[in-house]
């Protein structure tokens, strides 16, 4: 069976100090600090592109060893800030900086924040029902490229990173059950409008507040489990505010339940790899991933230890 | 299993004549009839978006019947034209245009002329592994928004249109093998350069000609077939010059390998659905699939009868 070897990211070096930010658009840096909860923002330069910010996470990937170029057979990118706008696909760009073979399967998946749950499931689908072995599940959504300067709840929410899973058949995790939803009808929260991305965060929130903690409860019900079998739940970050009140609302206790945005932000599909990153190594028996914004799209899935 | 349960297809009315556009071109029009042959170019026009495309192409397939709204749970678009730059993803914007249910899980594939071929199989692998029982796979890939009115190349070729696929679990077809590739080295055969396509024709057919037949034949030997035992190709309709020189090349007899884009052009990721819809009904027992183009991506498939 095929799953998660390993994990590892892109996080740029160049960041924006969020409170600084705050002072110039007026925001309270109170309010900055412990309801958004980002102090640094990674930012992309803008000529590093997506396939570079791959292939920086890659090498951190090939840095903690078991990758052989010659062996990836599928590569997969989530974003939806592709370069060249997406023609060709970003993941066929990513395969040629990468050098890889021909006989390698890649794909772009178009999904936000939920693209990570969602994008798991797809390439190892895909690689399972075709015999492959080996591959490389990137994401990286750069909003920088997309955020109105002038909007603060944008401006002072998203940063850029890039993150890369290996998927193999000697998987550290494998897949024990997943929910994926959409609703299309209350796409109108988060979306590109002129090019630019327009957030109602208070319709974000309540989505994230109403519907996140009853996929989960039925995610968990499915596979006849509780909050207490969980050993560790890794939520998209979102802001610090939404991730409490989910957390929360869905009976999970805090200290299972990492949020750590502080240096990173939102980093829309990287934010729950970034946390797995550091995690995989301790092995949590059981873990649950939640991802959930753009579409609106919500995919949550359970993970457990492959011994 | 699932498998491909039905076909449809949205072709716009509204045509470019393109003997007419190869004067304005002061190209030949023996040349634009025998070589790229293709007589109209179906045209969305400006107002009409992905969705809408889409939408009219489930109409079409609703009137097939066998398909209920509310059983559907999980639907694909795969396009590299999306609407609103693909944020939120049109997967998500066609869910709400149809009214589906929340439990259902929605995706964008970004993949060109071999989208269709990737796109069955990772849908129906997507599906299977999360139990899920009835899909839409749509294509929609409107060349028309990125042709530069200058290149006569890409304006006589390229067409607009639409397709869904039913994936079920009593289907018609289920996938028998398959092989994906990608020289992402090529990209540069096929690219959005300065938000216009820039075609390098040759390098495509060369491309086409060397590798296509060369994965067909891997192909039948993986699945210890040969062309003999196949009774239907339906390959990308890419140009008349090209498909006649990529069939001859892998020795396949021409009555098997149709040749139809004199009323549609080169439509991307629809031209296979296209093609499979008008036969679909004859149920022949062996078919192999073959997409090829942008990325360089190329795929080959073979689904047979379920009986």
């Amino acid at each position: 069976m095929l799953g998660i070897e390993n994990v590892a990211s892109y996080i740029p070096e160049r960041k924006i100090d969020n409170l600084e930010q705050a002072d110039k658009f007026g925001a309270d840096r109170e309010f900055v600090e412990k309801k958004i909860g980002v102090l640094k923002l990674p930012r992309l330069s803008e000529d590093e592109s997506v396939a570079y910010a791959c292939v920086e996470a890659f090498k951190a990937l090939s840095e903690k060893g078991g990758v052989e170029l010659e062996e990836i057979d599928c590569l997969v990118v989530c974003t939806q800030n592709p370069d060249r706008d997406g023609l060709p696909h970003n993941s066929a760009i990513l395969h040629a900086e990468l050098g890889l073979k021909d006989e390698c399967a890649c794909f772009d998946i178009g999904l936000g924040c939920s693209g990570y749950v969602y994008g798991l499931s797809i390439i190892e689908s895909f690689m399972q029902a075709n015999g492959l072995k080996r591959g490389l599940f990137f994401t990286c959504d750069p909003y920088s490229r997309i955020l109105d300067p002038e909007d603060k709840n944008t401006c002072l929410l998203f940063g850029d990173a890039a993150t890369v899973t290996l998927i193999s058949d000697s998987p550290k995790y494998v897949k024990a059950g997943a929910k994926f939803s959409t609703r299309g009808a209350g796409r109108e929260a988060l979306e590109k409008v002129d090019g630019k991305l327009a957030m109602n965060g208070r319709a974000v929130f309540n989505f994230a507040l109403m519907d996140v903690p009853k996929q989960i409860k039925s995610l968990l019900e499915s596979q006849e489990l509780d909050v207490a079998s969980i050993d560790l739940f890794l939520l998209h970050q979102g802001s610090r505010f939404m991730l409490e009140n989910t957390i929360k609302r869905a009976g999970i206790p805090s200290d299972k339940a990492p949020i750590e945005l502080s240096e990173t932000g939102n980093t829309v599909s990287s934010s729950i790899p970034i946390l797995l990153e550091k995690r995989i190594r301790d092995l949590p028996g059981l873990v649950l991933m939640s991802g959930f914004g753009v579409g609106l799209s919500w995919a949550s899935a359970i993970y457990k230890q492959n011994s």
